[in-house]
């Protein structure tokens, strides 16, 4: 089981180039997934997406189980034929939203039982009917059921939640497996849990990397810790994973944590950050986050960021965007969503030409400090 | 002062086809016009608008007036520097939203005072800072500031909102002509008020239609009157304005009204409608109002209009929209407004057509008899 196909690794650090065959296409590595919760990504179009030359979003379990529900999803076509977004779709597994969303929940060995958040019904996630379910969406990467725990929880119920995560990997991949044979085209990716302890992650880690899959998730971070504990534990237990695999972490989407996942040697991340700070207005500059609702762009009719290629930024000024947002016009998330991604991408882009010529720590280092230091001028 | 170029009128009917000359372009008449309130189209962006071919659109001079204001407006360029559409900008006065939405307004001869329904701030608005404020915008036509009486006043306040409108046409007029001598290139239109009494509509058609203008709006209508009062007190007005010039009936937006309003040779219209409806789930198609949140297109794969060629309809199925706005994504109002825009815009096509084949009365008795049908299979 390869997908992937990896290209060149950077003489100065671990972070590496490769290209991912999906079903929906080849996806360059590392890359960045925006996150289409519903099917949809939030005020952008799929003609949007594939514009800026997106190669795989993200889309939730737990969202689309309840509303529209798999069944419709499946006989739409799966996600390609509902959405129409030709492209791939990982799948997360409804284990995080479970934790995050829903009204009760209860896990036992067998599953997580849960009361939808949006009516009170009751079901229950196992890993095989998570399985089922994203085969019935045409998940091109889908994710096996796990239960995160959050940051500062106790050894006791880490190790908990990591035995209950590994027994529903064993048990996913051999629903996968038997839906594979069924003639299903898409891949699962096993999840390493461990919470912030050295010793569980890395028998976590230990455990997935010898299943058959063709790639590793590592969960349970970026939940709360300080930045230089997600550091640590996402290289902490990466040194424990096969190079040969797709290796993703879940749930970041800030330039800081995308530059550090990749120097450890990550492929894949997805965040909502992007698109949920634009619909507050907050924007992707080279010189930081600029937050267009400040007096101070009143009268500014200057691009919002002068170096970024994107419409947005070929297109308005910083005095347009802000009155749009003040008067909470819908144009205001269109916009900014198109341009947080479009920066996202773009940025994943000249990630993947400074690993091809070992300079991505150079890279990493002169945008952080230019980032970091914030001087929007 | 002619920037009318008339086409063809239909045999059968007062219908007529003409071109339009104005600062941004040729506009193709009859036209509809989307409303751009803030200076952006709700839920479209100025890509969209040029894609769909609208040659101009409307923006709200009360709402730019209070916010950005007319100064900014004017420093970005006009409204076209501002917004970055290179169409054409009607722009309306004002007047009627001072009546429709601010808290306080007092009309006196001078003007109308009024408190912002932001902010509760005052503000006086007069034929002629209105016509400077139009001028900062840039507009490619401005309207005059006018008093818009409702359905059902008494003769006393219909002929007072009448005189003072008449006094204003004469004051905005001058202003205007003004501005134009120092170096403005946009038209101005006087508004026909009179209420719903003919001899009061007569003697303000006559009177406004010896002024000197490009272009009449007839205004007062739509205004919550039954439609067979709308449709005949738009013909009964319009025989007293001179072929020569523009007509423009206020605030249409239905399929019925449009076509009625053709039919009296009525030039250009504009209205919320197709879009706020699009916000609120109602897409037009030729079998009527189709409701996406209609628990029948649940399971329904097939495009929302079968005959229309927009790309929502050519992309994307009837249940897949109905998702986007049972869950309330933004891209639900997106592609409902960009479709309900297409099919108005496309409907003007064929009107235009219509006309020019005499074919006018047909193509509009069969448009209506299945538009209220509304047979949607």
């Amino acid at each position: 089981m390869n997908i992937f196909s990896p290209g060149h690794t950077c003489k100065n650090s671990k972070a590496r180039c490769g290209v991912m065959h999906l079903p929906h296409g080849d996806v360059r590595t590392p890359v960045f997934m925006p996150v289409g919760t519903n099917g949809a990504v939030k005020a952008v179009s799929k003609d949007d997406i594939e514009e800026m030359g997106f190669e795989i979003i993200l889309a939730n379990t737990y969202h689309l189980f309840l509303r529209p529900g798999a069944d419709l999803v499946q006989e739409a076509g799966g996600l390609h034929g509902f959405t129409k977004y030709n492209g791939n779709f990982l799948t997360d597994s409804g284990g995080f939203q479970v934790f995050s969303l829903s009204k009760l929940r209860k896990i036992t060995p067998e599953g997580a039982r849960f009361q939808s958040h949006i009516d009170g019904s009751y079901h229950l996630f196992t890993p095989e009917n998570v399985v089922q379910t994203q085969v019935k969406f045409n998940s091109d990467i889908q994710m096996q059921l796990d239960v995160c725990s959050g940051f500062g929880v106790d050894r006791k119920e880490a190790v908990s939640a990591l035995e209950i995560t590994t027994d529903w990997a064993k048990r996913a991949i051999k629903e996968w497996q038997k839906e594979r044979e069924a003639g299903y085209k898409g891949y699962l990716f096993p999840i390493v849990q461990g919470n912030f302890f050295e010793d569980l992650r890395r028998q976590s880690a230990e455990f997935v990397a010898g299943l058959d899959s063709a790639g590793i998730a590592i969960g349970g971070l970026s939940v709360g810790e300080p930045a230089d504990e997600f550091v640590h534990f996402m290289n902490y237990t990466n040194q424990f994973l096969p190079e040969e695999k797709i290796k993703y972490v879940m749930g970041i989407g800030t330039p800081e944590y995308i530059l550090e996942a990749v120097a450890a040697g990550i492929d894949m991340f997805d965040c909502v950050l992007p698109t949920r700070n634009a619909r507050n207005g907050s924007y992707f500059t080279h010189d930081g986050m600029l937050s267009i609702k400040q007096e101070r762009f009143t009268h500014d009719f200057s691009p919002l960021d002068r170096e970024c290629n994107c419409k947005v930024c070929r297109t308005y000024s910083r005095a347009y965007l802000r009155h749009l947002f003040k008067e909470q016009e819908i144009l205001s998330s269109m916009l900014a969503s198109y341009h947080n991604l479009y920066f996202l991408n773009n940025m994943m882009k000249e990630i993947r030409a400074a690993i091809e010529n070992d300079t991505f720590e150079t890279y990493k280092k002169s945008f952080l400090e230019r980032f970091r230091a914030g001087n929007i001028q």
